[in-house]
Formats: C-alpha cells, sequence, structure tokens
C-alpha cells in the first residue's frame, strides 16, 4: 500500500494544505519521515454530507449485505497483516507480534459483529397484533424494533491501533447496525491508520455502496475532532481514549442544540481485590498473574489493574515480598505516545508526593520514550481521603491499599469510583461470606471477574465492557465490546397500522428474514 | 384521604417551613383552599439518602416482589378512584370521566410493568461458558444481564395527574426495573399528587419494603427539582413536560461531575400528512377523526397533531370546508394551569402576525382559563423558511401547511424536526408510491401511523412514545410508555469465571427463574 498521508473523504483523496505532522516512533524517539495532512473544514463538511447521503441507503442495506462488507474489510486486513503489523508496531512501540495478533482479533470483531447484525436479534423486533373489536377501543397493530442513527463519528485509540481503531469495534458494530461511519484518525498512528482506512474504503468500492458510506479524517490537534461532533449532520460519537478527552466531547455534544449520544470509554483503575484465603492457597500463582496483567503492553490496557486491596497480615507482607522483585525486574518498554509518557512521569511523581504514600517498587526505566512498572502502597484511610488516588495513572503504575480487616476492604470499596472492571480473589472456603463485597462491586464496575485478571478481553455475546462513570461516559448502560455493542447507534421506530408493503422486511407479516420477534409478548 | 399538604420522606411527613404554594381549580379560575408546603433541603437530602439506602435492597428484590408491589399501589387507587377523580378533576380542568378512565390506564399500566419485571425477558440475560481446553487462550464463562441504576427522580407532568405523574409510567417502569423512585410533585395537581402518593407510601409499607422506596417532594418552583438532578445519590431523571423544561434539566444533568441521563418527553408536532387519494376517497370522516385528534383534551396531549400537510387542490380547500366549521363550533375547554394558557394565548398570537401566515379557525374561548381551537394556514415555501412554525404550540392550535405538489410534500416532511409521532392518510392506490415520504418520516418520527389519528396511545409490548429530538431528549434511544420502559433505568453487568452462589438468580446454571436466555449465542 503506497501511503499518501491523505484524509480520504469518501471514495476520494484529500488536499494538502492543512497543518502537517508526523508520526512518530516511541521505540527509536524518532519522528517517521511521512507527513500527514489535517483535514480542512471543506473536508469535514464534504465527509459529513456523503455520510449523510449515505444513511438512508445504509439503513435499508440488509443484514446479509452489511455483513459481506465487514467480512470484506477482515478479508483484506488478513492479506496485508504482515506489513500492516510492521507498520503499526514502527508507529507505537507495540511489538509485532502483538501487531499481529490485534489484527486477528479485530478480524473476528468485524465478523461476529456482521453475523450479529444479519442475525437481527439486536433489533429486537416486536409485533403486537391488532384486535379491531376489543372494547371499548379497538386495538391498532403495532410493530416496532430498532433502526440505525445515521452518521457515526469514531474516535480511535491510541492503544489499540487495529481493534479500537479505524476498523476496530466501534467502526465494526456502527457498520453491523447500519451507520455510515466517519473515522478521525488518532494521530499516534496515522500510516496505520491510513492504511487500514483504504482497506476499508476499497471494500465499500467492491461492494457498490456508496462513497459516503466510509471516510477518515486526519489532525494532530482537536479541532476536526471538536468540529465532527458539533456538526448537526453527525447523530453519535464513538471514543476510547482519556477521560479529559472523553468528557470534553460528551460536554460538547450534549450543548449541541441537537444533543447526541457519545460513547466514551474513559478512564478505569479495575480494582482487585485478595482476600486473605488466596494468599493462603495460591500467593505465588497471584502474584505471578496479577504480575503479568499489571505490565502487559507497558500498562497501557484500559483494564490495567491500578488498585490492589490486600488485608494487612504477614502473608500479605510475603506476597508483595514475592511480587515487587518481579515488577523491579520487569523490562522497560515504549509507551505509545512522548505524551502519555510524560504524563506517565508527571502522575507517579506526583503521586509519590503524597503524604502516607509510599513507593514500593520501581523497575528501571532509562531508554527514550520508555517505561517500567512505579508501585505505591498506602492505608485504606489514605485512600479514601485522597480523592487523587482514585485516578487512573495510565501505565504500569498500581497502587495497593493496605487494610486492617474486612470491614476495611468494604469501606475502601465503597469509596471507589466506577471502572470497567472489579476483581476478586478467595478461596473456597471464604466466597460465601463475599456477598456484600460482590454486591458493593456490582455497584462500581461492568464486568466482576473471581480468580482472574481483567487485561484480556472476550468478544462474544455476553461479555460487557462498560461501566459506571468515569469509566464511560453513559454510565454502563452500553458496551463497546461484544455483540450488544449493535444497540448504540440505533434508535425506536414503531409502525402503527401499517401496509405490510411499506414495512421494513424485519417487520412484515411473512417474517421473510426469519427473524426471531416478540409477536403479542412471547417470542416466536 | 386526608391531605396534609407536606412532602414525603420515605415513611415520614415533611415539615412546615418551605414556601408555601395551592392548587388551582382552571375552571372556576380559583385557588384551592389547601396550603401545600414546599420541601427543604434537609428533606430533599434525607429521601435521597433513605433511596440509596434503599437502592441494594430493591436491586436484589425479586421481579415476583416488585410485581406484587406495583399490584398493591394499583388497588388502591381502584379502591380510591372515585376521589381521587373528582379531586384530580377539579385541580386540572379535565372532565372526571377522562381523570377516571386514566386511573385505569394507570393501574393497567403498574400491573403490565410488574408482569414484565418478572417475566424479566428486558434484563437481556446472556450467558457464554467457558472453553478451558480453547487455543491459544481458554474461554472464560462470562454472564451478564441488566441491573437497576439506583434512585431515580421523576418529574411527574401537568397533562396527565395519573398515568404520567406520581404513580404513572415512569414510576411504575422505574419500580418494575428495581429503583427507587422519588417523585418531584408536579404543583398544577399537588392534592392528586398527595393522595396518589400516600397511597404509594402504603402499598410500600404493606409490602415490608424499605421506607426509601419512595418519596414524594412537593416545591411550587423550580429549587427542589434542580438539587434533585444535581445530587450524586440521584443515578437517573424521567421527566415529562416541556422542551424547555426538559432541555434544563438534560443540560444540568449532563454538567454533573458524574452526568447521569434524563429520559425527558418533551415538545412534538406531530405532522399529519393527508394526500389526494385520501381525501378523495374519505374526506369527510380525516375532517372528523383529525378534528377529534386535534381538541381532545383542549389538544394538551404530547401527541396533539400540530402540523397538517396536504396539497393544494379543490378536494383540500372542500375539506379545510368540513373542518372549519367542525373547529369554529368546538366548545371551549379550561387549561390545565393558567401559564399553560397564558403561552397558548402568546403563542397563537404571535404565529398569527408572521408574514404569510393565515388564521383559518377560532371558535369561542371567553371563560376565565379557558381555550379553543385557533388554526393557521400556510403555504410549504413559508413553513420551510420560518423555524418558529415548526414549534410546538401547546394546546388546541395546529398549522395547515399547503404544498404544490408531491415533492413539495416530500421537501416539508425533510424539513420537520423530531416528533413522537409522524401519521399519513392515503388511498390503498396511492400507497405503493409512498415510500419516499415514509423514509423521510422514520427519520423524523418514533412512531408512523397509517390513516389514524396521533393521540389515543395502546401501552404494550411493541408501542413506543419516543422520538428524535425535540421530542425527547434521548434522541428517540428509549421509550416512556409500554414494556420496553424498563430498560431506561437499568447498566450491564457481567460476571467472569464467577462461582454459582454468587451470581444472581437470573444467572445461575440452574435457571431457578425459567429466564429466557441467551446462552452461547443461542436463545434457551
Amino acid at each position: 500500500m503506497e501511503l499518501r498521508g491523505l484524509s480520504l473523504i469518501g471514495a476520494e483523496l484529500g488536499q494538502k494544505g492543512g497543518a502537517v505532522f508526523h508520526g512518530f516512533n516511541p521505540a527509536s524517539g524518532q519522528a517517521l519521515a511521512r507527513e500527514f495532512h489535517s483535514a480542512s473544514r471543506a473536508e469535514i463538511d464534504r465527509a459529513v454530507a456523503l455520510a449523510a447521503e449515505a444513511a438512508p441507503i445504509w439503513a435499508k442495506l440488509s443484514g446479509a449485505k452489511r455483513r459481506i462488507f465487514l467480512g470484506a474489510i477482515a478479508g483484506k486486513l488478513e492479506r496485508d497483516a504482515p506489513g500492516l503489523a510492521e507498520l503499526a508496531s514502527s508507529e507505537t512501540g507495540l511489538p509485532v507480534a502483538r501487531c499481529s495478533g490485534e489484527i486477528g482479533r479485530t478480524c473476528g470483531q468485524l465478523r461476529l459483529y456482521g453475523l450479529a447484525g444479519e442475525r437481527g436479534d439486536w433489533l429486537d423486533a416486536r409485533i403486537e397484533t391488532a384486535a379491531p373489536d376489543r372494547k371499548p377501543l379497538p386495538k391498532p397493530d403495532h410493530r416496532s424494533m430498532l433502526r440505525p442513527l445515521g452518521p457515526v463519528v469514531v474516535f480511535g485509540s491510541s492503544n489499540f491501533p487495529f481493534a479500537y481503531s479505524v476498523a476496530g469495534g466501534d467502526t465494526a458494530s456502527a457498520f453491523a447496525a447500519g451507520c455510515p461511519v466517519i473515522v478521525k484518525a488518532h494521530p499516534a498512528h496515522p500510516g496505520t491508520g491510513e492504511w487500514v482506512g483504504r482497506l476499508v474504503a476499497e471494500a465499500v468500492a467492491d461492494c457498490g455502496l456508496p462513497a459516503g458510506s466510509f471516510s477518515l479524517l486526519f489532525d494532530a490537534g482537536f479541532e476536526t475532532g471538536q468540529a465532527l461532533v458539533k456538526h448537526p449532520g453527525v447523530k453519535a460519537v464513538g471514543f476510547t481514549g482519556s477521560l479529559s478527552g472523553g468528557r470534553a466531547l460528551t460536554d460538547l455534544a450534549a450543548a449541541r442544540p441537537e444533543p447526541i449520544p457519545v460513547y466514551a470509554e474513559m478512564g478505569s483503575v479495575n480494582p482487585v481485590f485478595i482476600l486473605p484465603g488466596a494468599l493462603a492457597e495460591r500467593s505465588a500463582a497471584v502474584a505471578e498473574g496479577l504480575h503479568g496483567s499489571a505490565t502487559a503492553g507497558v500498562g497501557q490496557f484500559c483494564t490495567n489493574p491500578g488498585v490492589i486491596v490486600l488485608q494487612k497480615s504477614p502473608a500479605a507482607e510475603q506476597f508483595l515480598q514475592t511480587l515487587i522483585p518481579k515488577l523491579e525486574a520487569t523490562a522497560q518498554g515504549p509507551m505509545l505516545t512522548a505524551g502519555i509518557r510524560k504524563n506517565f512521569m508527571t502522575r507517579t511523581a506526583a503521586r509519590g508526593k503524597i503524604a502516607g504514600v509510599r513507593r514500593i517498587a520501581e523497575a528501571k526505566a532509562d531508554a527514550a520514550g520508555s517505561a517500567a512498572p512505579v508501585w505505591f502502597e498506602t492505608e485504606a484511610a489514605v485512600f479514601e481521603r485522597t480523592p487523587a488516588l482514585s485516578e487512573e495513572i495510565f501505565g504500569p503504575s498500581s497502587l495497593v491499599v493496605e487494610c486492617r480487616d474486612p470491614a476495611e476492604m468494604l469501606e475502601v470499596a465503597r469509596h471507589l469510583e466506577g471502572s470497567l472492571t472489579a476483581t476478586v480473589h478467595a478461596s473456597e472456603s471464604e466466597l460465601k461470606g463475599q456477598s456484600a463485597l460482590i454486591e458493593i462491586l456490582a455497584e462500581k464496575a461492568g464486568r466482576l471477574i473471581l480468580n482472574g485478571y481483567p487485561t484480556g478481553l472476550e468478544v462474544s455475546s455476553a461479555i460487557v465492557h462498560g461501566g459506571p462513570y468515569p469509566s464511560t461516559s453513559d454510565g454502563g448502560r452500553s458496551t463497546s465490546v461484544g455483540t450488544r455493542a449493535l444497540t448504540r447507534w440505533a434508535r425506536l421506530i414503531c409502525y402503527q397500522n401499517f401496509a405490510d408493503s411499506l414495512l421494513p422486511p424485519e417487520l412484515q407479516e411473512a417474517n421473510p428474514q426469519r427473524l426471531r420477534r416478540m409477536v403479542n409478548g412471547e417470542y416466536v
């Protein structure tokens, strides 16, 4: 793929003229050679106008055609996987093998969401048949289902250059739900973004879909993203990134003359509660598992375990004495961007200065752009009275919170902010006493994990990747991963006493798509 | 029921001391004798604290117990229906028969939502079973479902003193979903509000539920409502009322440190497109049906048809000549409040002064507090260039928009803002040519009606009462009527590799509640 450094406005390449920026190799500390050109205001308007034209066509496109299109994107990603993985590695500092694996996951997502879209359960099709003789009033015929919202803007994330970027989960689920997509490419991996974007545009052309089905816009700054979120033609936004970025977009969208939903997946400390029985049974195994989860990807996963809650005891002391050397021996690795690394350094330095917080592990990180574990510990009382300790530090830093007793553990749980996940390690015998803890954590997180680790996410029909604020902007009412993600891009429509021929096929009497539907309150 | 004019803070009566206000009889033009006392800040805090205490109990309360509680409220409403209907009529000016009928609908809603909650389909329970031997990574066991959000604040509406007020649709669906409710009573029918609230509190006590399950707060102004929406213990808001009121609350909620959802059902013009074939076939019947729909309840339904779109023709002229005398002969009726009437007078006077807008019908309205039909007509071009004509006038005023041809009708459709409903009247033979119009209207409304009228709403599993902004604050992604209304008050939770005994019964392996669940992608 010969990259051009230009936005894709439907089937056309964007123009030069906007601010120029470069990718950056975090491993070498060097800017990459290729120039990328920020989109102009006219290009933004054109991309939205094309998407708005494409929206009614997409709304009527069959689920089967959407699936074929998503499969075509996956096929192209697989074809170009070796080159893509190498390019992404050079732009993100992530190992080539990780990038290859992520391409595989991305293709799996595209196909799974395409199948879910075609199958149509997510549409929640319902029929109440007429009863013209009912007294005192006749009962009309009502047929209702979800219907795509229209043009969706997706903000690619820096930490998943494939799975949560140009053709990632938000894009795949929006397409599967029947919405055109405009991606604001993440400037941390612009070459990867362009390459994947060009593949999506190829798939649009191959499948004979309208050019406005997909656009990709570059911008090193915030202007393009803000203009998109404020644009009256845009109907919903997907975002994966920082709390400050997600909140800024959510606020912009809420202040529009016509507010629109922003599904932002933001900060999360992913607390891990380790109970005494678990330490008695398998202290070394938990130390190893936690170390792996906390340091994977240089700690740059949204599910990175950032708060570890223990009861003070000789066994807990022993556990930390096993864990700390592992942390200190962890090889440094390049962070995704210079900005992320700077933030990591600033935030860990600040945390180390909080009264009552002790630095318990620090691994060597002397290479340009790199980071390595920096862990802290404190007491429950300090954690509870210091809101800054509840904030995520993006990267390989976690805070161990020591409790005097089970009651204090519950108190720490009550003080937690919303997270994507919460984890409990417990022995079989102490489990039945944990319903109070589990119930508190159920109020705090979207996914509760027993005797496992928060990183690593199954993409399936039952997964939930969402949680109370601030982990997501919509308080965990939706998920950005799994087949339930499709419903984010749709709204309800109901047809009353309609002629069969004017109904969408999903609601027609003969049920030509053989959907599972609720008819008069029963599923058939 | 001996009314006290005091808020209900859980099981306790509120205190006097806050600002005093009175109900108002719109039919007599007189203030009613009873004093009502606005809630204090301490009472607001206490109501929210009690609700927060009750929330975890409600989250674990079985659907069967919730259903029994909702049934108990319905039983009490039926028992007190005669007195309630009379009191509501004196406070709202609505006829006693209408109030009685509305109590019946309210009881039906309470029972239907209770059944839906118990049945549990709405929970969307899903299971993906573990595959420990899967390569390269074992597949964990995931079990997920919806879970109640916690304390919900409901703003009663003025135009439905029962069905959308203290024990109305928002309250019933929030209880059915497992949330404690705090109602901000509408000051236009405070006595009715107190009476119904006392019945709900009785049902709370009868069912042995925590006192914080329900509170009712009085305030003639906005302070209590705003304090509730901003309160950190409140997790969601339901509102039925004006666009300005709904938007103000939505903006407050979006600006909170932790934003929360506001489900506001606001303004809607409910366009009605009458095609030439329909006029040729049944002009007189349409005139009669439209007259009934537009004047029911002195035009004070959220689904009142406010914009009528016709093609200019002798048949259309004849249709209006049939309709206008009916409008002018319509008996005046009291509006719900003096404020609503003043607004109606101001808005209709202003509309009459817009260049290109003609007053075509005006019925006598000389009684205190009363209104009668005031209709206008204009041309498509004027409608399209005058945004004020797209705004709802709450009350018995509609605007006839005359088009030159079918293309201009489509253009008018494209210029519409979001509505709860859109209606098309067409003959059998012209129907098949209407897919373009239907598709545009599907983008504009939550419910499309063929050859019917927008007022009158079936409460069922398939109904949708929601639509694009400004008709609702969430753009029609949810409905405030029908069993789908429960999902508004919930978020997703997922359990990974959990011990069966720690799972909610809905997700346990043995499926003790015999729920329909999705297991490995298939419904069982």
